[in-house]
C-alpha cells in the first residue's frame, strides 16, 4: 500500500469529468482502486474521491505535474496524498473527557490512523490523571475572564506550529469567537448532542425530557461562526424512555457522542468528506 | 380473557400505593396478569397499570364499587375497562393517504384490535379510491375557506355521535383552531416528520437536507393547542445520505411516519399511555 | 429522464477499466449522473454502476453498439437499460398477504416504479378480498400433494409468458424445488425472518423466544437452490423484550419484513444489486 | 437514599403475590420508589423487582425478618440488598482490550457503580501497559497446555477470596470447562460477536461477509456449560455493507461489544436481570 495514494477532487459538473480523471490516471500508471462520485443535481456540482495504487509510469509526483493539465481543463478543486500519511490532529477538551478518552484508545489500537499532535485544555493536566497521554504534549490554556482572545491565539500557534491538519472539539466547552471559528472553517470538528425535535436554549436534556422524547442523539459536524449550525457529518441515535432522567439522557447521551465523534473524525481522516456549500457529502468506507 | 380487566391511575406519590391497590384487587379475586408502576421523582407523580383477571370474587361491577373507597383513600386517577373492549377511533386524513392504509391494513389483519368508527377528509372518496373502507363511514368535510370553525364543529360532532375514544391524525394536514384541539387534549394523536436536529418554518425536509443531516425520524403526539408540540408518545429514525434528495427523505420519512403512528396507536389503545403533564409515560407492551 | 440509462458491468480487475468506460461513455455523448464501483480485493473482481444521460452523439442504439468494443477489450458482463423502463415483477403469495399488500402499496403511490405482471397463490382470491388488484392478473395455482411438478412448471410458463425480470416471493411458504430455485437464480427474491444469532429448525421465533433475544430481524436475499441461505440483499431489525410472546415476535417481525423486502425490491429494480458470486454488491440509491 | 433497597423476587404466579409483598413492605415503613412485575404465562412464573426506601419502621433488618412469613406464604425465591451496596465484580480478558478498557473508564467515571475486585489475563500487565488499573489487583495466570484445570482452579480461588458477585468475561478468549462454568451459572458474564442470520463455526465474521450480510451484531449473555447459548442479556447492531472487509466487520464488532457489555453489566449490577430457565427477564432502567 506504500504507493497508494487518495484524490479528490470537485467542480461544475459538465460532461467528461470521469473520463478525463480516469484516463489520466491511467496514463501514470495508476490502478483505481475504489471510487465514488456525487452528482449534486440541486447544486450543479460534481465530488469525486478515487484511491489508486501505482503499478507503472513514473512515480506520483510524474502523476501530480501530468494531472495538472486535467485538473485545469475541468476547473478542478483537488487534493492528492498518499493512504498511509496521517493526519495530524490537534485534540481540544474541556471537564468532560469522554471523547478525548475514546479517541485516545482507538489511536492506541490503531483503529484510527491519526498523528495526535496536542491535547489543549482549560483544565489543568490533573483532571485527566487516569488518562495515560503517551508523548502527546498538553497545553494547559485557561480561559480567564477578558482572556479569549488570547487564548484563541495560543492554540492558533499550536495549530500552525504543529501544522494541524484537523482541529477536535472534544467536548470543548468553550464558544469560539466567529474570527476563530471562522480561521478554522473546513478544518475542526465539533460534536454535540441533538434531539428529535431540536431543542433550543438552556438544558437542552431536560427540555428532551420534559416533553417525553423516546431517542436523543448526537451530531458531528463542521465548525462555522455559528457553532452548533455547521455542515452535518455523522449522526447516530439512541432510544431512551419515560424512565431515564435528565441524568440518564445525559449519561447515554455521552456514548452516543464518542461513537459519532470517532466515526466523524475516521470519515475525515480517510478524506471521506468533502464540503459542499451548507452541506457535506460523505463517501462511506 | 373475557374476564381480563385493565386498571390505569396516577396520584401524588406516598407510601402505601401498591399496597393498597393490590389489595384491593386481590379481596374482589383478582389476580394480576401484568403490573407496571413509575414514581416520577421530578415532580413527585405515581402512575401504574394493572392488568388483572378475575378468578373470584363477585364480578367486576363489585369490584369497581369496592375500589372507589381504595380510590378516594388513595386520591387516585383512575380508570377500568375490559382488556378485550375495542376503542372507538375517528380518523382524520388528507391527501396522504400511507399512515391511513397502514392503520386500515392492521385493523383488517387483526394487528391493531381497533373500532373504526368514521374516516373524515377534506379531499372526496374518490381520492382513495383503491382503499377498501368496508363499512366504516366515510365523511368528506371539504376546509373551504372561512368555514374553519364550521368544518369543526362538524368533526366535533361526528365525535361526539360515534363516541369515538380516540381521533387520529392520519397525516391530516389542516391546522386545529386552539378551541378544538384543547377539545381534543388527551385523546387526540398526531404524526410529523422530525430532525435531529429540529429545523422550524416551511419545508423543514429542504432545510434538513441543506445541513446534510444523516438521521430523519418521526414523532407521534398527543394533540395540543400547539400542534407539533404536544406530549410525545413514540419516535423512530432511519439513517440517510447525501445521495438522499429532499424527494427521498420524503418517501423515507412516510415509512417511518406510518409505523410511529401505528405502534403509538396500539399504545394508546392498550391503555400504555398515561399523560404527566406536558410529557407522557408510555407502558412497553 | 427520457434519455437517461443506466449501465452495469462488472469484470476481472485490471487496470484502465473506468478510463475505458467513463472514455466510451463520453465519446458517445453521454454524461454521467451517477457511478458507483467497488473492487472486491478478496476476490479480484471489479463492479460499476453507472447512470447516464444522453447530451450528444447519435443515440443509444449507437452507443450501445459502440460500446462493445469497449466491452471486450475488459471483459465485461454488462447490462444498459433505458431508466425508465420498468421491471416486470410477479408476486407470489401464501396466506399472509403482509409483504403483498405493502408492495401493492408502494406500486399504487408510485414508490416502487415496478411493473406487475401477475400474483400468484395457493390460496383462492377471496384470501385478499379486501385488496384491490386492479388490472393485475391473479393465479390461484393449488399447491396439491404430488402436484408441486405440475405447479412449478405452471409458475414457469407465467413467468415466460409475462416476461417478468423479477419474481418476488412475497411470503410464498412453498419449498421451491432445486430445479426452479435454480431456474429463478438472480432473479428471485425471498423474504425470511432472522435472529441474533440464528436458530435452526422449526418454530425459530418460539426458539428465540427461548433464549431471551433482544433484537429480531429480517433478511431479503436472492433465492438459491439453499432456500434460505442465498445471497443477501437487505436486512434490518427491532428490539424486543421478555415481554413480547412469540406471537409478539411474528407480529413485529411482520413490520421488519415488509420494508426489508419493498427495500430489496427498490433496490433490484434500480439495478442497485450485482451478484458477486455467494454474496453481492448493492449500491446504496 | 442511604436507606434505599431493592427486592428482586421470582415464584410460580397466583393471586396474591403483588397485594401481599406491597402489604408487608408498606407494614415495615417501606415507601415503593419503582416496581415492575413480569408473569410469564408460558411458564407460569413470576418475576417482581422493587425498589423502595424506608420512610418509617424499625430498621431494614427488621424489615427482613419480616418479609420471611410473606416469602414462605407466596415460595418466594428472593433477595434484598441495599441500593448503593456496589457489586464486586472480577474482569478476565485476553489480548483484546477494548472491553476491559471501556469497562473500566465507565468504572473511573462512575458511570458504572462496580466494585472491581480483580483482572486476570493470560496474558502478562505489559500487554496493557497504557491501561491505568489503580489498585485493582492484577493476576497474570497463563493457560499453558494441560494446565487448563490448575488455572481454572486459581481463578475459582480468586473469585472465592475476593468474594467477586460477577465475572465478567470481557473478551476472554478461553474455553470454561464445563465444571467450572457451571460453578459460575447465573453469575457469569460474556460477550461475543453475534450476526443475523448466525453463522457456526471458525471465522464467523468470514463467513458472514462472504454471504454479504447487512447487519452485524453483539450479544452479552450468562455462561452456561453450553459456552455461546446462554440466557441473553443484552443485544444490539450496526449496518454494514458490501465495502467492509471481514477486517472491518470486526472493527465495528468491537464498538458494538464494548457499548453491550456495558449495559449487560450495568443492568446486572442494578439487579434488573432475572433468570427466568434459559431465559431472562431483564426490567428495564
Amino acid at each position: 500500500m506504500t504507493d497508494s495514494h487518495i484524490l479528490t477532487l470537485s467542480c461544475e459538473d459538465h460532461p467528461g469529468i470521469v473520463a478525463g480523471v480516469a484516463s489520466a490516471l491511467a496514463s501514470h500508471g495508476a490502478n483505481i482502486l475504489e471510487a465514488q462520485q456525487f452528482d449534486d443535481v440541486l447544486t450543479g456540482r460534481f465530488f469525486m474521491r478515487v484511491e489508486f495504487a501505482l503499478v507503472g509510469g513514473q512515480g506520483i509526483d510524474a502523476l501530480r505535474a501530468g494531472f495538472e493539465a486535467t485538473a485545469r481543463a475541468h476547473g478542478l478543486d483537488w487534493a492528492l496524498r498518499p493512504t498511509n500519511e496521517r493526519k495530524r490532529v490537534l485534540l481540544l477538551v474541556s471537564k468532560f473527557d469522554h471523547c478525548l478518552a475514546d479517541l485516545l484508545y482507538r489511536w492506541r489500537t490503531d483503529e484510527l490512523a491519526i498523528d495526535p499532535v496536542g491535547i489543549v485544555s482549560n483544565h489543568p493536566r490533573a483532571t485527566y490523571a487516569h488518562l495515560d497521554f503517551g508523548e502527546i504534549p498538553f497545553h494547559h490554556l485557561p480561559t480567564d475572564p477578558g482572556e479569549k482572545e488570547r487564548q484563541e491565539a495560543r492554540i492558533r500557534a499550536i495549530v500552525e506550529a504543529t501544522g494541524a491538519d484537523l482541529v477536535v472539539l472534544a467536548r470543548y466547552m468553550q464558544i469560539l469567537s466567529d474570527g476563530f471559528a471562522g480561521w478554522l472553517a473546513g478544518r475542526c470538528i465539533n460534536i454535540h448532542h441533538s434531539f428529535l425535535p431540536g431543542f433550543k436554549g438552556a438544558k437542552p436534556y431536560h427540555q428532551a425530557h420534559a416533553r417525553g422524547v423516546k431517542v436523543i442523539g448526537a451530531t458531528a459536524h463542521y465548525v462555522t461562526a455559528d457553532l452548533d449550525e455547521g455542515p452535518i457529518i455523522e449522526q447516530d441515535v439512541e432510544r431512551v424512555s419515560h424512565r431515564d432522567t435528565p441524568d440518564d439522557l445525559v449519561r447515554k447521551g455521552r456514548d452516543i457522542e464518542r461513537r459519532v465523534l470517532a466515526r466523524a473524525v475516521r470519515a475525515f481522516c480517510e478524506d471521506r468528506v468533502l464540503l459542499n456549500g451548507a452541506t457535506t457529502v460523505v463517501f462511506p468506507a
